[in-house]
């Protein structure tokens, strides 16, 4: 998907709701559990009954391999099942890969060839030949982990050179040589939106994955006032209080009214 | 497995090499592609021919991944092979994963109870709560990146904070005040062998995962005179100067080859 389709589809819905399909087996309704394939089966409730609030959807690979093989098949049925019922849907594997170069190339494979999502998230410790394998793939995205939205983030992230600039930076600022805008985004946490507005400076125009709003505590206002840019530039993620917000027989539907509620306070910042 | 178990298999064996099964269906012999699965079939004929020179074999994901779940059956068959028939092995999966707390705790499930790997290495950049999940498993261990063997390094991990300390010397002090020599050990590239000295400062006593020697440039009498304690405390990793030194239907007596050449090489430093 190009940069132009995604902030066309933004504006169409007044919506840049990234959905996360972290989905536990231990938290999902008891009915779906003599499904066939239980994760699959929930997944699709949720698709179905939130596609037209939100923009991304981004199931994090942990759970799915999780599972072994049984795991790995139900990542794969969702994913075809956004591609083929809603290409629209910018798709997200939240994989937070990264080897060397060779390898790196094999995971670009797996997750852009063999399972055609439309981005994959990317750990940035190993460097240039770590990410650029990534960015052969046309109108596919890196989207390179920055600040993380975790209580983790200050043990490295934070930590300065001797020039005072954060390693957060340093890479959000070195990744910005590799590639631009139309093909790199980056992964801002919600839970520390005061940061943003210095990232901002880094790089006005690439996108922001947004973690952290609503289960991790950061609030939906402060990401737009300090992150937003003239195409919008966000992606806000938001996985638990979404799609386990009811565990009953009718829980797509309450999944569709947190959606809902999320989506009606972004359409006010979109003009 | 134990810190102890591994020792004293590196003492019997005199071979402290650990076999990496970059399994790549573009590079494995012609012959092997009418199999039903070619990887495991080349995994297997690899293992049979090597097991008793290596003391452990690892298998890097992305080589699985990439063949989606077909990959992951490949993968799944390979480790529940080596645990079967070899279980003195020490099993690594180099997956390079990390995320939040609950998510790496589903990668941790993935890789230590679904495949039954010792080991998995893990990416620090997210810090403390995206690793220690991992450390709540019995008897198996973390492998943190820590210096790696690739250009890329020099991106980031060599970048020093403001008291001159490398940010992978304080990611292998910070990770040390995490777990102890019996649960964690680090990767360190032979490519850069004059770190080792270094590095053997701050954790004087953690195994070292060393990629890197043969194809990638490092020398193992480099990494050996810097980098070994009193319990040998190294795992020197080969991929393909072992596994792909000929493709023809003699690929694993070849392979065997190679690696008694690297085992022999390591007795002498073995008393």
């Amino acid at each position: 998907m190009t940069r132009e389709e995604l902030v066309s589809e933004i504006k169409k819905k007044k919506s840049f709701l990234c959905i996360g399909l972290d989905t536990d087996i231990t938290k999902i309704p008891q009915h779906l559990l003599k499904e066939e394939d239980p994760l699959f089966a929930f997944n699709k409730e949720i698709i179905d009954a939130t596609h037209d609030l939100a923009v991304a959807y981004k199931p994090n690979t942990a759970f799915y391999e999780a599972h072994g093989v049984k795991g790995w098949i139900s990542l794969e049925k969702t994913i075809r099942y956004i591609n083929e019922n809603y290409p629209e849907i910018f798709t997200i594997a939240d994989a937070k890969r990264g080897d060397i170069g060779n390898t790196s190339k094999m995971y670009a494979k797996a997750f852009f060839e063999d399972l055609e999502f439309d981005s994959v998230t990317v750990a940035p410790y190993m460097g240039s030949d770590s990410v650029k394998p990534f960015l052969d793939f046309e109108n596919k995205w890196v989207i390179l982990l920055g600040l993380t939205s975790n209580e983790g983030a200050f043990d490295f992230q934070t930590i300065e050179n001797k020039e005072g600039v954060s390693l957060s930076n340093t890479v959000i600022k070195k990744a910005a040589e590799w590639a631009d805008e139309n093909q790199l985004m980056y992964v801002v946490g919600a839970t520390k939106a005061e940061y943003l507005a210095e990232i901002r400076k880094i790089i006005p125009n690439h996108f922001l994955l947004v973690p952290g709003v609503g289960a991790q505590g950061g609030k939906l206002s402060d990401v737009v006032q300090f992150g937003k840019n003239d195409d919008i530039g966000l992606l806000i993620n938001s996985s638990r209080g979404i799609i386990y917000a009811d565990n009953s027989t009718d829980f797509a539907s309450v999944a569709r009214s947190k959606a809902l509620e999320i989506q009606q306070e972004m359409q006010d910042y979109i003009k």
